[in-house]
């Protein structure tokens, strides 16, 4: 049987309040979503202003980040026209995001969550996403 | 020109404590959805021990109680085989649910947001969601 | 934060043969699909013969047992036109399957995995799936 | 009348146990997917540390390499922005994998399965499905 460490919805407050904390110094409401280990959602905010076409994409960057193990920009990287990884972006039913700002959260180096963060460019949906899992490790007593 | 009344995300937030307020009462965990009154997401709230199914579910509650303009359950007497309006649960690319659960929220006559509760039976959702209703009337200054 | 037990692939090896022993035994060549805990899949095995329309049948079984709770055909008889639970057929993108046949898997009362079983009657891959849970208890040493 | 080759479930088996083999060695646990000659699933097997994004595209893989009879890796070539064939990545439902990793099985000249392997990079992935052949033309008397 395998052990499998998953973030409650009370934990996963922290990543919200996180969020909404550093879109409000960067003065743009954002869609936040976080998921499970697996890519299921948790929990989603979209802050008063946020943009409706970013909804499902914070979703899609948090389920990848949590199920591909991986932030969103590098796939961003990876998924270039003529590289070998280019073609990800349309699978998983058109979820596979590689739009920067899905960082999947780690516990103790295993990966418990995802979040992602969409309305602002790709690096300032990023940022927000980084200053989200900085708040999390302060407020919890996790490492990642 | 329309002058259109929408929740705040603040104000959502009141639906969602209601709403885990009488999950917990009914000792069963809800996923929890709060849509615009155009159908679109504001926020959501999986409480631990909830049903990954039901996290569609009730976003697609909480989309047609808004967006269709009556309770979900309302639909659920209509959309009986044979009868005039059945077939409408297929439309919307599936997302039109007629499942017991999903409420408009009004605000001076004004439907103003949509709430969907899912992982009980259709009963226990339902009556999650009136709980909902009840708390953010309670709790803002708005009456139906 | 949250622990979860999930059924590694070996230990869904032994649903794969207990349902392969029992489709032999009834002669019926069937697909059978496991999933983890949260629905996402494991093991597939299509028998020689077995149905390619049950191919997706045995997944959507599967998913369904494990993230909804319930043996599919307790949704089949739920979701009876004019009942309140009609309609759920057709959600999380027509993957909710509610023909017999799709079991939660239990240990120490906790859902690790679902297993579906695909390309009889609702009642004969209902008896298999049932028959695949019965060797799985006694090949390991645990308990539903 | 046509008469088609087509892999058994037995000797699929091989290719899967190949590539089992081969991820242990590299040390990445693969979802690994075996296709029939007509590209629908015969098996499947997600290692136990596999990626939940890669169940969809190792299957997807496995399909296109038996249904476009060319493996996915030379799709990638031909699918450049600016090149006669870019655009094939997402018929089919976004089913058409141009991600290499998924192999023709042929036997005699014939192509009777499909193999897609899903985790690791483009690389790592299509040196696991070149390690399962090998394994199946060992196991098996079969001829490429």
């Amino acid at each position: 049987m395998l052990n499998v460490k998953r973030l409650s919805v009370e934990e996963a407050d922290w990543l919200i309040a996180g969020a909404v904390f550093a879109s409000r110094e960067q003065d743009i409401p954002m869609c936040i979503a976080v998921t499970d280990e697996s890519g299921h959602l948790i929990a989603f905010r979209r802050m008063d202003g946020a943009k409706i076409t970013s909804i499902s994409i914070a979703v899609d960057k948090a389920f990848t980040a949590a199920a591909a193990r991986k932030p969103t920009h590098i796939y961003n990287q990876l998924c270039v026209s003529g590289q070998p990884t280019f073609g990800i972006h349309i699978t998983n039913n058109g979820h596979f995001s590689i739009i920067g700002g899905g960082l999947p959260v780690t516990v103790d180096d295993q990966i418990v969550a995802g979040i992602g963060i969409s309305s602002g460019t790709a690096e300032e949906d990023r940022k927000v996403a980084e200053a989200a899992l900085a708040y999390f490790y302060l407020q919890s007593e996790y490492t990642p």
